[in-house]
């Protein structure tokens, strides 16, 4: 069976070792005669499944007791809303560094819900860099301070963090959690859409201090409530037991991998592989992002004609890589190398860049 | 392989014709070298699959063209809150007719909205039946007027509705959506969880008349909005693409099967079966709804003693059978006969009823 070069950015490539395993327990998920997704969601066998994905997470990403880790609905975009209604506390400021199109649209949301306010941007720079954190500027009375780790569109990523804040530090990671090690007792809230590093499309992942959860009110709607989900281990209602199945599949994988240090490894391999091919290519093609804002998990870049670009992303399309194109608002190309797609593809890639510059 | 006999409630059995075909490609989509839930959601495959997915429903219950139809994320229980928060009208009441648990929630939920009342309410008869139309007694200035036409947890469901009301009409279907024909242009807004009927849990359909996307202020979270996920045909942020997958299995499945007509016929067969068993053993077994409001869909029942109840439970569950317990709230037996269920299966439990009375 041929597996396709797929560089997607969400949802995106799944490990083949995942596919298979969910293939063969598709009819009969060890042996209860059912598939998973027919089985209740109070059952002793959804019940481990629930509590092993957490479990995994939380020796994946070195989780400390202090935070609760959910399983939610709505992707990202839900949290965009839930992270004010539940955060922002009456009379202060929800604090947002712009830093691309989801930060923009997390900024947009929170001031559906009250005040809000930039603490820093890169808007002007076409959102080239990720602005040093000396630059941050947090307006008083802020109840929390929101970033977006890796931006999936602009193709940079923050690698250097703000320490010591005086108020939470919430992160949409999105497109790049489980892709390095991290720091979580810097952060108040970290969510993520799963589509990308995680497993397919429909649980969004929130880890949060459990000192944070007294702020959710009680007037708010349930299921937009952390403390609610938190009180129910993510069971208040029905979860989206396929989807969380698939994540456990993702995190065992990971696992059996060597863990998030490991996968930076290899991270880094692949993405050097392709920044390497834009360097060297003498102005051929050109990174989006500023070096020292390169994004691991999202390769941004133009050629120097528009029908060139053109002419680049039709021949990768008829070489069968897929998902090259940039995102719908920026245009140029994109290859996404989330830590599922095999170093073997990057490298063909990285071939076919270097033979269609050669050729052009 | 032998399949479980599995009444569960929600997440519940699935044709086992969809279970083999998502097995079949599930690391091949359509020859595209990817699983579904790999692809992207702006693919043509996806758009494809979301297109044809709101076709087949719009066949299976003859949709009329002034309504929408959303695959939204967050179960039922999101829908609680989201029908409130955009069709509640300012110095309106949004009323409820109370059902059961589920009519509970949700008039719990529009309370914290804004005005709600109580139009009808079965609860002090410990919901053992659905209120006759002529009882609902709306109050002036409705918004709307909520119904759960079908009571998972007490087993009863609705078998006449209200007609030509001056204000639209909004029902919870969760249990019991595409399980016989349905009249739409009675209703404004219609939603279900898709884990009883449809598919696997993760997706809610709703299906919305276009005059009432005017009522949905700008000023809602973009993810709660109707308008929004209307005017980008539920692709506003990433899908819950794998649920929505399956839910197109289901529903070429059900219309393989001859359409709601032949699934309402197949469902009268199934419950006539237990409710025989039931009405037959001499007060052995007592059924909780009374006979005019009878579920089709969840038979709920219990034996003279509590501990003839344990046993009961105890060797259905030797006997390979799953689900049979009632809901934690209400206790007794209770089986989930939803479309997916085959009569076969039916059979051997209306059997081990029989069987289990003439032991005991
Ligand atoms: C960084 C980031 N945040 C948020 C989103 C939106 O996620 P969702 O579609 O799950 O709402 C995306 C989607 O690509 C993203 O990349
Ligand atoms: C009639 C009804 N409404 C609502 C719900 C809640 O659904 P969800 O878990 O998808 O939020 C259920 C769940 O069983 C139900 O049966
Ligand atoms: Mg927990
Ligand atoms: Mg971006
Ligand atoms: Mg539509
Ligand atoms: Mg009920």
């Amino acid at each position: 069976m041929k597996r396709a070069l797929n560089f997607n950015a969400g949802p995106a490539a799944l490990p083949e070792a995942v596919l298979a395993k969910a293939e063969k327990e598709m009819m009969n998920y060890q042996g209860s005669g059912m598939g998973v997704m027919e089985l209740s969601h109070r059952s002793k066998e959804f019940e481990e499944i629930n509590e092993r994905t957490e479990n995994l997470l939380r020796g994946l990403l070195t989780i400390p007791d202090e935070y609760e880790v959910l399983f939610l609905q709505g992707g990202a975009s839900l949290q965009f809303s839930m992270v004010p209604m539940n955060l922002l506390e009456k009379g202060s400021t929800a604090s947002y560094v712009l830093t691309g199109t989801w930060s923009e649209k997390a900024l947009k949301e929170a001031q559906k819900m009250g005040n809000a306010a930039i603490a820093a941007s890169s808007k002007t720079a076409n959102y080239r860099f990720i602005p040093s954190t000396s630059e941050i500027d947090i307006p008083a009375e802020s109840s929390y301070l929101h970033i977006t780790t890796n931006n999936t569109i602009y193709g940079t990523q923050w690698h250097s963090f703000p320490e010591g804040l005086p108020i939470p530090l919430v992160a949409d990671m999105s497109s790049d959690i489980l892709s390095r090690p991290l720091n979580l007792s810097s952060y108040g809230l970290i969510y993520a859409g799963a589509q990308k590093n995680l497993g397919p499309s429909g649980v969004t992942v929130v880890i949060i201090h459990k000192d944070l959860l007294k702020r959710s009110k009680p007037g708010l709607p349930s299921m937009l409530n952390y403390e609610v989900h938190a009180a129910s281990r993510s069971l208040y209602n029905t979860p989206p037991t396929l989807s969380i199945y698939f994540l456990m599949l993702v995190l065992e994988w990971a696992e059996a991998l060597g863990g998030v240090k490991q996968l930076e490894l290899l991270n880094k391999q692949k993405a050097a592989l392709l920044y390497d091919a834009i360097d060297r290519s003498d102005g051929f093609y050109t990174g989006h992002a500023e070096e020292k804002s390169r994004s691991l998990m999202n390769i941004t870049f133009t050629l120097d004609q528009d029908d060139l670009t053109s002419a680049f992303l039709h021949e990768a399309e008829e070489s069968g890589f897929i998902g090259l194109a940039g995102h719908r608002s920026v245009g140029g190309c994109r290859a996404s190398i989330y830590n599922a797609v095999p170093l073997e593809n990057v490298e063909k890639l990285a071939d076919f860049m270097n033979h269609f510059r050669s050729r052009n």
